[in-house]
């Protein structure tokens, strides 16, 4: 991922040395199982453990890799070469009868565990913002849009409550994929133990508090990563529902909420009066890549037999990616909905701005339960009333009134069309989630 | 596709019975060139060519191919059997030499091609419909919108100018992914002409005025097929560009223009005031179904060796599914532009609503080059302003007039302020039209 | 979905009259619950259930439905007057303070509940499939491959182990995904329950056992629907991944296994020797079409504001599409597994074809741990007889036993190429499944 | 994109440096034709050419941009700032009446012609290389394969031809798409040409031998760019399509090709004896991610109104991508098929592998043809002794000789089993291409 995009965690953590310490990290677990196994020397453990935590592994280790991967075209031959230079020769009983992959998967599960645990703290801090403006605006009244045309009255605080349980459901499916690559391999060229033996993998996976990939070929499966890339780009169509929303409300025409504008900020370089929803706009552009990203993964999982390697390029750019915008996007825009600048004077102007059209539904229920029409000429008589309410501008109340047709008296008119009615059950959807 | 989607025209197109029409042209056609080349009786070919004209392939012969299919497993062994038995021994010299996927793919060229003429029609009433809207709203003003916020006056006959120029970048692509299609292939089971020579198949595609597919193996390679879902994919996008923008028209807040609303079309079940752009919505969903068609051609591509018959589940769906969606969504679309309820009114209010922030640019040209101010300077004199007058709702023009650091006088003030000017080359764009 | 791809059980559940019942069954529940909370007529209530039992709705209800709809172009509108006509007045009771969406969708969560149900058993059926062919082939040595190449020894009941294990986990993501659609939302316009009190919601939930949406807008939030393409899609990659193995498998070159081939099948229409694996190539294409659905249904999550409908269009193909074709994939994919014709002889062979190549790790790691040397140099003298047994043809045994520089005995060597040794725990990894 | 996919070119092509130094050519490119316009002082251009090409804008440069743009977060008046630090009050004078898409939009072209470019002769060399190798082997008999399953004798060289034959396709299509950028835009915030005529546009076109994008709205329509990676995927399953190939020559069961294995190198670290396909899998790998990205191009194109920025972040992610991973599989691909290791005895040893099965078309032709047997009758006597040879092993030739219903002399089997009959066309396809 570019740098632009890339939080200093997800830089770190997606850094080639942080990849080989993972790697190392492997090793040596794999390494204190089999000396505790009798299988390799515990002083040789001892000992890189020692020198690892001393001389943790750097950009020039992995430098170092990168000439010697030149020659080799291999990448562990070329790391535990590598190692044995930097180590010495306790390192020659590293990697003792494991596979490539074994390693490289499995590492690549450690990494994939921390990013998606920066994920989902960045996903539970968004959570948080939305849970504290769901209270703050609970009763701030709002109209509800369907289609883009005002429906009926709501209130600001439910579009943060919606958001809140979409993230809430966001947070179950990371969890979820998390825990599918929360394993240990270390199975061997075709996943039969052949050369290490299945305690070997048991304790690593023990120690970890992970589970072990009860069988295997030669990779984990790939359905597994597929979850994860999933997990992240339904994610990503969360925050994309959210950054819309605040796009719509900044629109000129609406003017309800807008992102914070910064001191210095320029909108347009030729336009000195725009402000624009840049930021939601950027988050709107993240969800696409993480779609595109998600498409990929799923193609990585039929491999051929025991496996084929077409999936390492693609992992390469999606698995640092993906992860990486997921978290960029998700700060980003519980920086925006954190300072959410929201103007409630013009949402009520909004809401009023149709002459109450919005009320349509009280008025049908009215004539129907209260004056026995039937539905289909009370819908007439409304709807009648409403377009012509859309074509004059006249308020729908005062057409109503005037049309002979209508059996309302003034007192149940209003009753119509009194706001606060709409909004009496809100506490009642607040209260199932404890607010 | 499902019938909902479903042009008359298409609904043949893609029928059972057609299907086998197109595989008969293709037979005759081949047996017709071997005729002519000594290698099958001409009297066979001209029973066969009267029977088919006479009795022409319907339903029932298509039950009765699916019937034998159920035995053989494959479908032209099932169709030319179903052949003898309909049109009888002469029968017995239809395919000769040929092998199936030469008559199959051949014969779904021939319908992709008529689907491709189809959807080129319908592309081309749409930029006809464009076309006529943006010479009637040639100088109709409205407010140019970027990020959702007013920026500067534009026409709104410009929007369609827009849309035309897409649709002819559109039908140049269409055009050349029907090109792609138009070839003819008779070359054997792996390509080498082993029982039919060369000749056969140039024959026929001298008779049809195609190409030949002049080295294959067993298919026509995918990358043709995936040219053609690509080309509708973006054509899609053409189309949700345009579908968008009616919506964003019609809401509540914009109404500046919006879908025909028939008579007894009822908006919402329970809100009688309601007036949804559904038309357009459901034209943006039909985009991405044309979108995901294309991921799954695009890996339709690589076949194994010389064939597998990977492609042939997916295409039974994606190809039928994407022309038909397109040539609909082009239709409904056609028709919503041809009808659009157009408010000029509401445009030059919604212009106006900002209180003249859109001329922000001007004043700030005149700053710099009348009054010879720095950029900076002007652009900050400018943005305090503009943003003064997002706050207060007073006009820019107005605040600019107070503010004791303006240079401009009240006539400067008026020329920065004038509408006619930025649309002064409006005319010159429409000229490179010839319109 | 097109008929051939059908099930019966899917084509029953995705058809028209069946989707109307649905509706009618959102309806009534409804329609209970308010009757006991005294808001309509019980006996209306009862009237209809009676109704709807003795004369359920069918093709010719779904007719008139859509007879009404070309008039009013709303569904529920078009719905709600063809139950009166059906039914008589008692139905005017019927969608008493309901919208439309309310009843769509949770009447459409009904047809994914039951779709995913079918899956979620077709899917316990392959899964069981495999068990069973694991059991059967849990010692029958074949030679894994990685990158296409033979590796080292295994076990061919571990392939099918391997899916089993992955059906497991598709089994976890289908039953999550099936329960986030489980859900009742009867929450109104915009989701304030203005017209109906969450209560109604509650009591039809409690009555059916499912969850209410806890907080919704108009719409049930499409992050539910695109989990439920996505464990769709990812579930296609395990059908993909199976599929993938038998083609492979069947090879002319491998020729270990090999699809059931029916009596009176025909290969191919011009080469009578052919067997081809053409429903695992069949399902192959399905696995793409599953994964295009899945990219369509994420871009259906960000809905304008309180909902817009341009998911609609798009759900009315992925839904049936994508359920209908899991079911009949994985059917297709448990009768090739369930009639596979296996060679173990033929593996056998094809295990040795390499002259003992595959077990070239046991032989360097008899030199390393056993003799002591050096792991480069242990690997470069095994590689360099490799490569040469690769080139000439020459059992790698032979070539070591011949190489000056090898310190393997032939006792020593007898024990390397040992291939019991290289399935010791295969046992073990069954045991993990308490097989 | 990552280092390690990234060629020296695309590296320096997609530097933020570069990207600036595109900016600035169009910054000039503008100025020249405002000075020739009177709209700008001469001296100043004159000046700021020679500043550019003292002291071109470097990585510096771009530091001091971004350190700019932290504070104004906006990309272009960070740039204007930055330059006229860098070369002094003279550049005051660029971005004259200029909107920053104008020159964001039109440098990014300039740098998709350029990495087009690169690309073109990425493909074309790699197209040399088919067509070279398909000389090469143009007579080398090998057996085509349809299903996995040997169908009939080809020769080698035709599988180059096919794949030339797509590059010449693919040639087509990105040439099309870069003619579909060689666009200028310089039409102002809205599209209007307000603050620059149209004639400056004109000019810069002419000056580089481009068009200009004849209406606008703010930025240039996405469906150009969109063709641009639709057009790089597609050559990316015609890579994926070489390198699948590729890799099933090299498994271990055929052995007609592998790909050339470098001194040193390892194919496995734990089994010496391996040498994989790893360069056409890591291909294979970047056939997805083209795909992926492509996905992401078709959602930039339905921006909003007269545009949103959301493709912004989106495109700095897949462009530079693309791009790269396109010229680096292509260029990969064409060293492994220059330096394919090729095994013509394997072939021969391979086709002849299954006893003549391969040429029981041509039985059943000479039973048809020769010996006036009804195809049916035919069929079934061909499948028969096909089946048994599949069973027993015995050749075909042999089992049909012994067959009492087999009219066909032992001269006329000898006939039908003749290897050069079947390849007598393969001239005459070559003939087509002039090889």
């Amino acid at each position: 991922m570019i740098d632009r995009y890339l939080t200093p965690e997800m830089k770190t953590l997606w850094s080639e040395a942080n990849r080989y310490r993972a790697w190392l990290k492997v090793e040596l677990s794999a390494m204190q199982a089999q000396a505790e196994a009798g299988e390799v020397p515990p002083a040789a453990y001892e000992t890189l453990v020692s020198q690892a935590a001393a001389d943790p592994l750097d950009q020039a280790f992995a430098d170092k890799v990168a000439e010697i991967e030149a020659v080799t075209r291999h990448d562990i031959v070329a790391f535990t070469r590598a190692l044995t230079e930097r180590y010495g020769e306790e390192a020659r009983f590293i990697h003792h009868g494991l596979t490539s992959t074994d390693v490289v998967d499995t590492a690549q599960n450690l990494l994939l565990d921390e990013a998606l645990g920066l994920i989902i703290a960045d996903a539970q801090r968004l959570r948080e913002v939305c849970r504290s403006q769901a209270v703050a605006y609970k009763h701030t009244p709002t109209v509800g849009r369907t289609h883009g045309i005002h429906a009926e009255p709501m209130t600001f605080g439910l579009k943060f409550l919606n958001w809140m349980s979409a993230l809430d459901r966001d947070l179950e499916r990371l969890e979820s994929a998390r825990k599918r690559i929360q394993v240990v391999m270390l199975s061997g060229s075709v996943g039969t133990f052949a050369h290490v033996s299945p305690e070997i993998e048991q304790r690593v996976a023990a120690e970890w508090g992970w589970q072990v990939a009860a069988v295997t070929n030669q990779t984990l499966a790939r359905d597994r990563h597929a979850e994860v890339l999933m997990a992240l780009a339904i994610f990503g169509t969360t925050l994309e529902k959210i950054a819309v929303e605040v796009r719509h409300l900044q629109r000129s025409e609406v003017r309800e909420a807008m992102e914070p504008f910064g001191k210095g900020q320029t909108g347009s370089s030729s336009m000195p009066h725009k402000k624009n929803p840049i930021l939601t706009e950027n988050v709107t552009g993240m969800a696409r890549l993480l779609r595109g990203n998600a498409v990929t993964a799923l193609e990585n999982v039929a491999l051929w037999h025991e496996r084929d390697i077409s999936h390492s390029s693609a992992e390469r750019v999606i698995l640092p990616d993906s992860t990486a915008l997921a978290s960029y996007a998700a700060r980003r825009l519980a920086g925006v909905l954190e300072g959410l600048v929201v103007f409630p004077d013009r949402m009520l102007s909004n809401l009023n701005d149709l002459g109450g059209l919005v009320f349509s539904q009280r008025v049908l229920h009215a004539l129907i339960d209260e004056k026995g029409m039937m539905r289909e000429a009370a819908y007439t008589l409304v709807q009648r009333n409403a377009l012509q309410s859309w074509e004059t501008g006249e308020g729908l109340r005062d057409l109503l009134a005037r049309d002979p047709e209508n059996p309302l008296s003034a007192g149940e008119l209003d009753a119509a069309f009194d706001l606060t009615w709409y909004l009496r059950h809100v506490d009642d959807i607040y209260a199932r989630f404890g607010l």
